[in-house]
């Protein structure tokens, strides 16, 4: 019998975040502000900026969120489901890296210039793994498949349904949530097994 | 080939909560006050009560935390990992029916009438089973074995290491907290399944 496939992958916890285009982030920081780095990312170009900014609804706050850069074309805020209900609202679960906001609520952003209302834009992000197109052709891994991904430790836990999400630049790495994260021990330097596929 | 067993069972979440003793109760309350219920839960004779309590650290303030009911021999406090987070805590993974509090972080509750300090107490509890004595005799469970639980849905998730914790009076359900709720996308009425054992 052939032995299937296992792979061992970086697992990372992505806290919440927002996407901003120039226009919103302009009108939260000012004309002619640029985002300034503060810590280089795992996939290459991106980065967590020095600017945060505060989430508002008609619930609550949720203050210190974190500006992802470089800037995109779009608006998109990234939370999970603990934060969310801290705010009233109830998001889908979307795939983080296509532009899928329809029937997504919306919420006001305040920045230390000014505040912008969107009216739709807050996802939960749905748990994928970052993978570059060579590693995923030598795996026979496809784009948009779902795999299992398991954790180890005291709070063992198998993530089904995880995105396999291509890119000639990725590294490989598995993103969750921060619920995913706490409700499986997730730590710094925390190593994933994917499951046989 | 003997086909092995399997079960379903209905997961329930455990928002976070607080066990407090006359003592601490009266101080927080008021002497001669009386915890008042608000909703059974599952377990026969537990409830919410209508009481809540702030808890206060050094690193933040959680407000509206509730009182289980009713009193206990002593104080304990059941946060998940992102609340704890948000007190500037980092407490163990412990089972919460045992009283297992050496080594856990304190913090101060404040009620209405006054406060108190508690030099440790604060857990975050251990993924469990609750099971009568006669169904664990019937499926060959073992008191303070370990079992699997697969939810399924968008974020299906297969939680290992489900402490398996036996009384007589025990209606089966499974606890989770918030995190590993929401992880697993864990609704009012979500069913999971134990994996053969």
């Amino acid at each position: 019998m052939q032995q299937q496939p296992t792979l061992s992958v970086s697992v990372e916890v992505s806290a919440r975040h927002v996407h901003l285009d120039i226009v919103a982030f302009e009108t939260l920081f000012g004309t002619g502000t640029k985002l300034s780095l503060k810590r280089d990312l795992s996939q290459p170009g991106q980065f967590a900026s020095s600017e945060t900014v505060v989430l508002k609804t008609q619930g609550g706050l949720l203050e210190s969120v974190r500006i992802l850069g470089p800037l995109r074309d779009y608006c998109q805020v990234e939370l999970s489901k603990t934060e969310a209900r801290l705010l009233g609202l109830d998001p889908p679960i979307r795939r983080s890296h296509e532009l899928d906001l329809d029937g997504t609520p919306g919420l006001t952003i305040v920045g230390p210039q000014g505040e912008i209302r969107l009216d739709k834009g807050v996802i939960i992000p749905w748990r994928h793994l970052h993978i570059s197109n060579t590693e995923a052709l030598d795996l026979k891994l496809a784009a948009d498949s779902l795999v299992s991904v398991r954790i180890t430790g005291e709070r063992a836990t198998i993530f089904e349904n995880v995105l396999v999400h291509m890119h000639p630049s990725f590294h490989l790495s598995v993103h969750l949530d921060t619920d995913e994260g706490n409700a499986a021990g997730v730590g710094m330097h925390t190593e994933g097994e994917i499951l046989p596929w």
